[in-house]
């Protein structure tokens, strides 16, 4: 009997004789019972239906698929005890633009395929708000649940395929999602989500069969959804904080996700507290004319010579600039503001700017690369409508940390490890962030890009069958701070909304 | 909010608010959880999808259907806390002859309706080891579920019908049968059961839903089969034992059904042995060749005198006779033999029964009724061969009441109070089966027919939510006593061959 840490145990029972006549299907929930220290195992009829035959055939030995949500441990599959069967499983973070998607051999922990995609709700609508309006109806919230479960499907195919197997291998998957990504995934109306008072269906979504979704896999399979707090802060969320082992930490340290909400947890092992807040439009895609996700041509990186105004940039691949990511423009404006092309009130100072200042529209606009340098023929601009957006993002961040921090009688200055969550994150210089007064000034070694943090909770669930017990007790331990009615929050929004802050004692390493 | 016992509560939650922004779905299972003592109460995708409309529609109150199978609540159902939403279960009887079915209201405890009709593989074979045989394949093995499936489907939507109601308002379902039919009905191959070491696929096969059997009730609604205690004590058995009560008593009692099988169980409430036997082939009908189940014109009562050898019978709704059932049969041989017509090894007297007797190919038979006064126009006929079975029947039975008894230290007349269940059992004249040594010389008001007990138990399950708790006492507390191997046995079956037995002090009240 191999006892691993991970969902699949192979088990050696004593073949049946007449002084030990107990039945095949408690011969071999008894045995794992002894292994999962439980008193109950769930065994479905798909099972009952073939373990007589196999055990047998099997000579009384079996490897098991395991799933355990909150207290029921259930038995999804029993395999041949040899090297024949393969057991493999999907982590999905389900985001409201991107999806991401992650096969690992539940065996052997090894990921063998990852890949991202567009959430095909975006041609619905591109913010989760547009997409609830939508689903006014069954037929449309139906029409919502098919897309995407249709998209999961074929990119699970894809992702199978890629990998040389089959779906049917496939056993366990498990699914990392906002709120409303979750709800529109399991076909629930997420309208009383965005209605005072904020109400989900459901905070503890848990297991699923295949068959309660229609999700592509094997037929036993089961399928994970982690929890949410609420409305605004949801599984991906928690699976991020997973990832980031805050919940583990001795010492306070934060964890953030930028995407489209700016979120934020604080804790130890002992508390986590966490808020959510829509501080992220600016910072992807979208907000700014020449924004966009990050791929070939896209400007990731931009310096400004203080004394010459010359402006240095570097682009994904190498290619002509064709746009500019959330990254691109933190630099872009950290090095405006250092070169004093932009004031403290995040305006565009005419003189300093020269003649990269043009007014389209009225509106002033700061040329970045003229039409000649640009992949699309036209002059890459950042208006002064994109900046004050960013600013008011990056004011929205930054009072975030302050306000949660304040709650346990700390300033953003005191904290060791901050954990930046988020593809977004991944490429954030911090040394821009914290010029523009995104990030508190910290020594630059105390922030720790994690990457898709979600996918990584998400994966590592699948990994190990004791992780549900850090879901839970992530879930059970934290803290909700609702920012909306916080007049802190606001007090802070409004000193936060100058580059780098009205308090400048916040951001001494940044010249002024 | 209700606190009955039954599987139906009726709860009152408070409305959601900023203060108070759970989840509906965890907002009701908390509730639950509280009034059910539990810390995990499993919802369906079903249940969710239609969660946050409901409970908005009925203002945070809902009447709830819920079910318990070992450590796991379910929330099978919601519906509106008024009168309108009715909710039925059905209890069924699976035997191998007969299954009878009992509709009842789940809130009230009310019986509605109930019936009882063949078994639809007696047209597969009569016996379950010419069933087994047959269902070599799993085609056949399908072929004999979907005629148990199909019957079952056809007989709920019948009970439905006579009592008014329809099919979508069943939500539970139990199901009580002997080791083989429950394994016919979950649709297992039951070939190892009869082979040595005599191994069933399951002993607890708890819950299911409707649509992992196709079984015809709510798409939401919940199967509880009974468990069984092996491959020769069946689920039946526990539910008989339930219905008896004998595991609550604090005087040692004995239950015996005698179907097909003489089942036995001694015990009181802090031990149970139990035991089965093939004892009954003779005593149901078939054995004989006037044998029959009881319906008009079957002889139900036989009384001849022993002085003048004059016969008096009745026959059911008083037709003319067409036949013989069980408890005539043992009123037919009781009185053959009290009137010396039968001697004490089962023989007929050929001076005695006079005209009665006749030989058909070698073999004497006993004219019980006339041709001319059967309703078949042939004459009604007990050969020495039938009677030669019945009193084998009649030794194994008593045979296994000695065997059992002596494990305890105890003998049959040592036992007060003597449950006899099964239709069989209903209709013995205790008088009779002492006479001929089937059951031990008690006083009469020491036997106690409780009828059909494993329908009797099965609806017991639907109408409380503690009686899983019962079933899996009387599970956990029983010992099986094996006859096949046992010496003892074999030993009582020797002596207890002769009328009413070698050892005449046995039946004092039987006069010689």
């Amino acid at each position: 009997m191999n006892n691993t840490t991970t969902w699949i145990k192979t088990v050696t029972l004593s073949p049946p004789s007449l002084d030990n006549n107990i039945a095949d299907s408690e011969r071999l929930s008894n045995n794992l019972k002894t292994i999962l220290k439980t008193n109950f195992i769930e065994i479905s009829i798909n099972i009952l239906r073939k373990i007589s035959k196999s055990l047998r055939k099997w000579n009384y030995c079996a490897k098991c698929v395991l799933f355990k949500d909150n207290e029921r441990w259930m038995l999804l599959e029993i395999l041949p005890p040899d090297k024949t069967a393969n057991t493999f499983g999907v982590a999905i973070d389900l985001g409201t633009t991107k999806i991401e998607l992650r096969l690992s051999n539940l065996e052997t922990g090894e990921d063998l395929h990852q890949f991202s995609f567009n959430n095909p709700q975006l041609k619905i609508g591109p913010d989760v708000l547009t997409r609830i309006h939508y689903a006014e109806s069954e037929e449309r919230l139906s029409e919502l649940n098919k897309l995407l479960i249709d998209t999961l499907n074929n990119s699970i195919e894809h992702t199978c395929k890629s990998a040389g197997i089959k779906t049917e291998n496939i056993y366990l998957v498990s699914i990392a999602g906002n709120t409303v990504m979750t709800h529109f995934l399991l076909n629930l109306n997420p309208q009383w989500i965005i209605m005072e008072p904020y109400i989900p269906t459901t905070n503890n979504p848990g297991f699923f069969r295949t068959t309660d979704l229609g999700i592509k896999a094997n037929i036993n399979a089961g399928i994970y959804i982690f929890p949410n707090i609420g409305s605004y802060f949801g599984g991906d969320l928690i699976a991020g904080i997973l990832y980031s082992g805050i919940y583990n930490n001795e010492n306070i340290s934060m964890f953030i996700d930028v995407g489209t909400n700016a979120e934020v947890v604080l804790g130890n092992k002992d508390w986590l507290i966490g808020c959510a807040g829509a501080a992220g439009p600016a910072l992807e895609s979208g907000a700014t004319k020449m924004g966009m996700n990050a791929g070939p041509g896209v400007i990731d990186k931009v310096k400004i010579n203080p004394q010459t105004g010359k402006i240095n940039y570097t682009t994904i691949e190498t290619k002509k600039p064709s746009g500019i990511c959330g990254s691109g423009l933190i630099d872009l404006v950290a090095h405006l503001f250092l070169a004093n092309m932009v004031n403290i009130s995040g305006k565009f100072i005419k003189e300093k700017c020269k003649s990269h200042l043009i007014e389209i529209d009225n509106i002033p606009h700061f040329i970045l690369i003229p039409a000649s340098e640009s992949a699309t023929g036209k002059k890459l601009t950042l208006s002064q409508t994109d900046l004050d957006s960013l600013i008011r993002s990056k004011a929205a961040m930054y009072a975030i940390l302050e306000t949660i921090t304040k709650t346990v009688d700390l300033s953003p200055n005191d904290i060791n490890t901050f954990y930046v969550g988020g593809t977004f994150g991944s490429f954030i210089n911090p040394k821009s962030a914290i010029s523009i007064g995104m990030l508190p000034d910290l020594p630059l070694e105390s922030y720790k890009t994690i990457g898709n943090c979600s996918l990584g909770g998400a994966s590592m669930f699948l990994k190990s069958d004791s992780i549900i017990n850090d879901v839970n007790k992530i879930k059970d331990s934290i803290t909700y701070l609702e920012l909306n009615v916080n007049q802190d929050f606001m007090n802070n929004f409004s000193g936060a909304k100058f580059l780098p802050h009205t308090n400048k004692d916040l951001f001494p390493s940044v010249i002024f």
